[in-house]
């Protein structure tokens, strides 16, 4: 704990409340090219580079306010102290804030919490964000998205909208998310949610348990360097086709180092097996479709407006973002 | 071509046939440390060593006689000649028969063909232990272990009963089924057959598209060696856990090593995964089953005679094999 204390002592000063309460929201991301693993696991500093897009107004919204004692709610729900999200979160607030003040914590989610949607990298975006506003702190992004990897790695890439990247580099101080510049209209992520229940093992421990037995690990990492130069350069060039199939490639080169964890981790349930047999189906048909799992059963797909009708015809469940649309940022 | 003409007249001299019909059986065998991809692709040379576990009477019987014209049937059902099949039993009799001479080969597996059930494992080495017969060759079965490994690799431990392993070693000679000599009468496999249609992609080729696109490939051979050992332990000190628990690894790893392939190759169905969820509850629930899974989408059970009562009843469609039993050698 000396070791996360320090290092927040290097990005802001910890001083009292200039409001009484605050809010404030960020977007969930979807990985295409994966976070699996970390060199400081105090610090969540990652083995690889990571490069996300971030679903516009799907996220979280959080709320945070001077209390008499701790609390937390999750959509309206309130979350035992013993559970694994309070202490997460009190774990993090006792890192950023002076000990002696409690909070009362509110946060709302428009994609389902725990079941691979990247709910806790909105969830710590959102929170460092209106932690901001609560002390005043007039931080950069990089130190709020510095902040944010000490509750979730993948928070750090949530801080921004569009493409972002975040680097394996070995400095604490500038392991933070890197928006690009590049805008694209066109694309469009699907989410195909038929499993919105929490997942058995969360990211977290799934993480260690794949870095710490899997034979292929070291391989992984490897490869998820090439992968991240390769779709970085997919959306520099705008070629859709090469960051479908790189960001399809990464997904199931995840999937696979997880399953070759001594025991096998296997997020896939029949159901997501179904739906990427279709999504084959519909590549195979000529449609440019691609889909990214993380770390749950559920798919996202990726492909261009152009494609839209039929892409939705075929899978009736799906939900469409516009990741680059003018965004209200919603608020529940 | 030379190669294995030249290879061939190493291990056997090509002489007239002695009669002019004769039959075999071979048993089918299922990899416990799995066989998959190839240092040779001519010889069908191994780059792990691998070991399996015959089938008792599940397999294949073959029927060899001199013809007019060259004729295959597998179930009563006539090849084209066109087809695959077709192509490799007539590649293989040109390399073990003077080129003059037609043949018909009738062969019936009491296995489903093409599921990943090792039909070809055990298709080959019948016509081997058949045309010994034909030709009177009197090879031992080293010799005609490596004939067999000619048609199919996995065929050359089709040669004999229980515990068999190939080793990786570089002499094409050497290549060939070792028999281990532990006899383990309480060990079970129960076939899981829910898809017995034939695989979309045979393993010849995705082996090859594994071992050419996997980023995984070379830590899983790394992997393999290790796995190889401790099953080979396991065996020799009859300890059920131990060999069940690596046996699931290393399938795991197997479809791990292929789902990384770039396209990946998922031979898994969802009743692949629901079946797995199914082994894994077993498992939980303290009953000390495993699975295996090949090149197809149906999964082996694992366990030992106490637990079959229990197990059948929970997988209504099991097929028990008693590897161990006397074997009367099926006839259709």
């Amino acid at each position: 704990m000396v070791n996360k204390k320090s290092y927040v002592a290097q990005l802001i000063s910890l001083k009292k409340p200039a409001v009484t309460s605050a809010s404030a929201f960020a977007p969930a991301n979807i990985a295409l090219c994966k976070y699996w693993g970390k060199k400081n696991l105090e610090l969540n500093l990652p083995t690889t580079p990571s490069l996300s897009i971030s679903l516009g107004n799907r996220g979280s919204n959080v709320n945070i306010s001077i209390a008499a004692q701790n609390y937390l709610s999750i959509n309206n729900q309130v979350v035992a102290s013993t559970s694994t999200a309070f202490k997460r979160t009190f774990d993090f607030l006792n890192l950023l804030a002076p000990n002696d003040i409690k909070f009362a914590v509110q946060s709302s989610n428009n994609i389902p919490t725990g079941a691979g949607l990247a709910s806790s990298a909105s969830y710590f975006a959102a929170l460092t964000l209106a932690l901001n506003k609560l002390y005043n702190w007039q931080a950069p992004l990089t130190t709020l998205s510095c902040l944010a990897r000490l509750g979730s790695g993948s928070a750090c890439r949530s801080l921004y909208h569009g493409f972002v990247k975040w680097l394996n580099c070995d400095d604490p101080l500038q392991s933070y998310g890197i928006p690009l510049t590049t805008s694209w209209e066109e694309l469009r992520i699907g989410l195909l949610i038929f499993d919105p229940t929490q997942k058995s093992i969360s990211s977290r421990q799934a993480m260690l348990h794949t870095q710490s037995t899997s034979p292929f690990y070291k391989s992984w990492c490897e490869n998820s360097i090439k992968d991240f130069e390769i779709l970085h350069s997919a959306i520099n060039q705008k070629n859709f086709q090469l960051l479908g199939e790189t960001a399809e490639y990464n997904t199931f080169s995840l999937h696979a180092v997880m399953l070759s964890a001594r025991p096998a981790i296997i997020y896939s349930k029949p159901s997501t097996l179904h739906a990427i047999e279709k999504v084959h189906e519909l590549r195979c048909n000529g449609v440019q479709v691609y889909l990214t799992q993380d770390a749950g059963p559920n798919l996202k797909l990726l492909f261009l407006e152009k494609d839209l009708a039929y892409i939705s015809n075929f899978f009736s469940e799906l939900e469409v973002v516009s990741p680059f649309a003018k965004v209200d940022n919603w608020a529940p």
